[in-house]
């Protein structure tokens, strides 16, 4: 398993457009929003370099993200590594005794396919895994 | 001011050991270790792709990262952004109303030189300027 490259790393926040003005202050702007109705989650894309910052914003008190701001408050939230075979990757890790949130990749940002990895695996780091098979 | 990539996403822990090995098994290396006295840490950096993670582990219950876990528990903590010039973009940041922790640049990773954003101006976000002046 090869890991290409740090894809984003995800910062959830209550306002979408107040961080996203604040971030373009510092010169970091944003390439495209989107809205996930199963994640329910509202996101923004903010290239730099190879990576981008994805900002990450609740649509109700329901999902990931929503939990996250309620335990630990807004912030940064998890990593995306990018890999050629999300389905290889998940197979070895499973093989290496890593326990995974999805045994299945599923539908992502951009629609590309995604997987997360079990935090208690990771010393407590959100991973997730992306195969870029999308459009963005 | 031009930024050049995330160069690191920093990682609060307890136990770098235990998290460096922790992520070998995702196939994540360490590059080099270092500790900064001044600092009072111990860092690890596992580069991935064009950018790195930076595992932080406080030397005793002082400084910004033990005050970090003591907070907001281990997890991320930062991230650093490279420029090419650090007093050019500090001076066109403070122009545009954005405060600074450090007015001047102070040596950090590998000798590199820094200085962090206040996170007041940037959305809560930990952001850390640097220009790649340094041994690693």
């Amino acid at each position: 398993m090869k890991i290409k490259r740090i894809e984003h790393v995800a910062i959830a926040v209550r306002n979408l457009d107040a961080v996203r003005d604040t971030l373009a202050t510092l010169g970091i702007s944003c390439d495209h929003e989107e809205t996930l109705p199963e994640h329910r989650i509202r996101l923004a894309m903010l290239p730099i370099g190879e990576s981008a910052l994805e900002l990450l914003e609740p649509q109700d008190e329901t999902g990931a993200t929503a939990e996250w701001i309620r335990t630990r408050g807004e912030g940064l939230f998890h990593i995306c590594l990018e890999v050629d075979d999300i389905e290889a990757a998940l197979a070895e890790l499973k093989g290496k005794g890593i326990r995974l949130q999805d045994e299945v990749p599923r539908s992502g940002h951009g629609g590309h396919r995604i997987a997360f990895l079990d935090p208690a695996s990771t010393a407590g780091l959100v991973v997730e895994l992306v195969e870029m098979t999308g459009a963005h």
